[in-house]
């Protein structure tokens, strides 16, 4: 057994059943180990963004960490904007980066660069190898370490290549800091004096199924409002679940939902701040006047059981009924005419089955997604850009469908961000992905307009016209995905978006839909 | 004049006129400025590594640093693996990475992340901003400091809107280096005594024409070899030019050609090593009874005049006859048949016009293309993945046409490293730059099979075979390139090829050509 193989073993013994990969010359001794394990199904990504992305949808579907299998400093360069993104939505992840033979870097050879110091950007733990058995050793931490986010091992080559004597059972999980009674019970009162002036903003763990059950038993009780933060790394949403309203994104629409309440209490959240800087406004999006309790920190800041916080505060009113669940805004039939922001998202949540995966990342198009789809069937919804590095929408729906092969993954993607990381709808093709994904082609970067306060086309030949807009040339959807091995139409109606959807999901493999909007 | 009108008033005058860019909205007022500034082209690329590649491209052709403007971390880390590259190439250029209001970094939101330390992997000089008129300061600094390479100011957002008072002049240039006179003696007493015993190793500067024309007429009054470095940043070639030797990237073969001289004199080089490490060979390539003595260092060493040192060197010989030019291979006809990596590189070599600007990313599938165009007309040969970066030839390329409007730009590219950056040709198409991009389509990480010293195909469904092959499905480069607006064409024989080439070439605007090998 050599050293690759048994970091391997390790990894497979603590449940690692996939690797992400684009390996190069100093990996390729972990290459051939993945044949000797034979429990690890590696799956080529054609670049590391692509690895990065689908690692964060893989283990927000499973639950479990994946690896992921990068060359060197550029390698793991590629990956960073997405490792930034799972690190908001703290997700597990291990990360294994080859390096050069140990005894090589001091020739400084063209492919040497500072591995650590990039990896240290966006790990919660970062690891150089320095014996073969500490390839092991190392894994097995790394694994236990990815409870809190991203774990990254750097493996010198020789290293790997060389004799080692043994793999590493797996070390117990991590154990969750626990909300103490003392807390819930303040909680509790504080809910119960401010009855419909309190609400509780839900992040993390508390939008699983299990958090929301308790979620919504404690508005029964109490009349509290729920909020999502906005958003989320993952949420169970539809006609069986709590209705739980959005935290808007912009500023002045978020700070308007927040003063109704005196008091929010933190599931699983922060202290919500806007998403950017605006002059001549604070960070903070809560009120003066609104108080802030923390029930459970943010998965960010500490490896916590949120779930269990929720049930321990609706058991406090527990001798209440569970009374009536707010009710959800009935859902529409399917739109007809042109399609805008609004028939587009109305057609989507007209259509997507029970049990879809929903990844959105369709930025300005979809603005209208999340309240149209309140009463869809029973569905799990996927943000990917929480850190706000855009194109990890593709990757993500990659991983989220290796993870979950019998459900049918829903891409919404904007065609800016989209073109950030297309590499993956050959990924999607090859391993027979059942992924729709739905390109918002507006052909410009809409957000910014806004941002710019731009509501007027800009002026032509300006540098905002030729920096926010994506035409001239107009990209062909159709073609790029065909072109990568995905079969593809573009529609111009919702009805034709309608059919095309459908129709998509019902079949086996990848599709893509270029909606011209 | 704001802050961000400030910073590009600077740059502008110290004669940049380009900024290839994918900006947020941290960079809006950057987006507005230039429209006040006026003299500097905004270049809108799909994503970072476009950018980061393309400034590469610009400033090896120009010589003269272009801007890159990155949104945050995220667009920084995207930009990563191809400033590496650069960073091997000692390339000029100055890179402009907005942040968050400096008031709303304490709150953590989700874009917020360590930008400094991100780009000190990759930088020779880094600074965050701290006024509005801290802007034009640092920028007229980073201009100094790209000399030696990538220059980063991190733009808060607000100074970049804040109120600026003035723009700064441009700092006098960075001085260089020289070599001394005892050291250009001594080095041609010994270059004399040794004769056909000693090559000159060549790199940076003295690849440029000045430079080996200093080198050929010591090579005529010595009978000493030359020899380039494995990858060049930049090599002017063909018919005028003194032949060189390509130092040869199989270890083994550039020992071999190393072991015929008793002295090495490094011109713009550094000691030769391996580009990985191989067990039981010592890293350096250079036999143990091979002498080194410097003349110029690498440009990623120190600012140094190489072109200078090379020019008093040939001085010492001033006495004797410039003598003949070694012999060129004699160019040969176009081939005929189904590409081969002989066929392909004959083909490439007999077509390609006289100062055409070649860039050569097709990695194994081009290993005959060096010496097939020793003959052809006067060129300039570009390797992009100096750091061993895979993917910068499409961004590389893209810039190299933006600085050299009047050349026909030729990129022969790996199929699996052209999917990293294939967003490039977007650029391409609506910047109508005259690049013809070969894609060596053999469907494999071709290289990695051959360092894995697998020289027959992989067992079907092992690892190997699924990570080092790119197939299944086969890549349609023709439909992916139509869809990003570049109109494209599949050959299979060297016939077709050159057909094809010759036409692209001589047509304005992009166009891609799929060489099935």
């Amino acid at each position: 057994m050599n050293g690759a193989e048994s970091l391997l073993k390790t990894a497979a013994a603590a449940g690692i059943g996939i690797c992400f990969a684009n390996p190069g010359t100093t990996e390729l001794p972990l290459v051939s180990a993945l044949d000797q394990t034979g429990k690890i199904r590696p799956v080529l990504c054609l670049a590391e963004g692509v690895c990065a992305g689908a690692a964060d949808g893989y283990a927000r579907m499973s639950g479990r960490p994946a690896l992921t299998l990068l060359h060197l400093g550029p390698g793991l360069a590629n990956g960073l904007a997405y490792f930034h993104n799972a690190r908001r939505a703290a997700t597990p992840i291990v990360n294994v980066v080859g390096d050069h033979a140990s005894w090589h870097l001091a020739a400084d050879a063209p492919l040497t660069s500072d591995i650590e110091a990039l990896a240290r950007t966006m790990s919660v733990w970062v690891k150089t190898s320095t014996s073969p058995d500490g390839l092991a050793s190392d894994m097995s931490q790394a694994v236990y370490q990815s409870a809190r986010g991203l774990a990254t091992i750097i493996a010198p080559a020789d290293y790997q290549s060389q004799r080692a004597t043994r793999s590493q059972p797996p070390l117990p999980p991590m154990r969750m800091n626990r909300c103490s009674a003392d807390i819930v019970e303040g909680i509790a009162r504080a809910l119960s004096a401010a009855g419909e002036k309190a609400a509780l903003l839900l992040g993390g763990q508390a939008l699983s199924a299990r958090g929301l059950s308790a979620a919504g038993k404690i508005r029964a009780a109490t009349g509290c409002g729920l909020i999502h933060e906005t958003f989320p790394a993952r949420i169970e949403r539809g006609a069986d679940q709590p209705a739980v309203d959005r935290l808007l994104y912009v500023p002045a629409a978020a700070r308007g939902m927040l003063r109704e309440f005196t008091l929010l209490v933190l599931a699983g959240a922060r202290e919500p701040v806007t998403f950017f800087g605006y002059e001549g406004q604070p960070s903070s999006l809560v009120p003066p006047q609104t108080r802030l309790a923390t029930l459970a920190p943010s998965p960010q800041d500490e490896c916590f059981d949120a779930e269990e916080a929720l049930e321990m505060l609706a058991g406090e009113f527990a001798g209440g009924s569970a009374g009536p669940q707010q009710a959800h805004a009935v859902a529409a039939g399917c739109p007809s005419g042109p399609l805008t922001p609004e028939t587009f998202a109305a057609a989507v949540a007209a259509v997507q089955p029970e049990g879809a995966v929903i990844v959105d990342e369709s930025v300005t198009s979809g603005f209208g997604y999340n309240q149209a789809s309140a009463a869809s069937p029973p569905h799990t919804y996927l943000v990917p850009h929480l850190g706000g590095a855009i194109g990890h929408g593709f990757p993500l729906a990659t991983g989220a469908a290796v993870a979950a092969p019998g459900r049918p993954v829903i891409l919404l993607e904007a065609d800016g961000s989209g073109m950030y990381t297309l590499q993956s709808l050959w990924t999607q093709a090859r391993e027979s992905l059942n992924v729709t994904s739905v390109i918002c082609a507006n052909r410009k970067y809409r957000i910014l307009q806004f941002e710019l306060g731009n509501d007027t086309p800009s002026r032509p030949s300006s540098a905002a016209d030729t920096l926010l807009n994506i035409d001239r040339p107009d990209l062909d959807w159709t073609k790029i995905a065909a072109g990568l091995g995905v079969p593809a139409e573009s529609v111009t109606t919702a009805e034709r978006l309608s059919e095309a959807l459908a129709r998509a999901v019902s079949e086996p493999g990848p599709h893509l839909i270029e909606a011209i909007l």
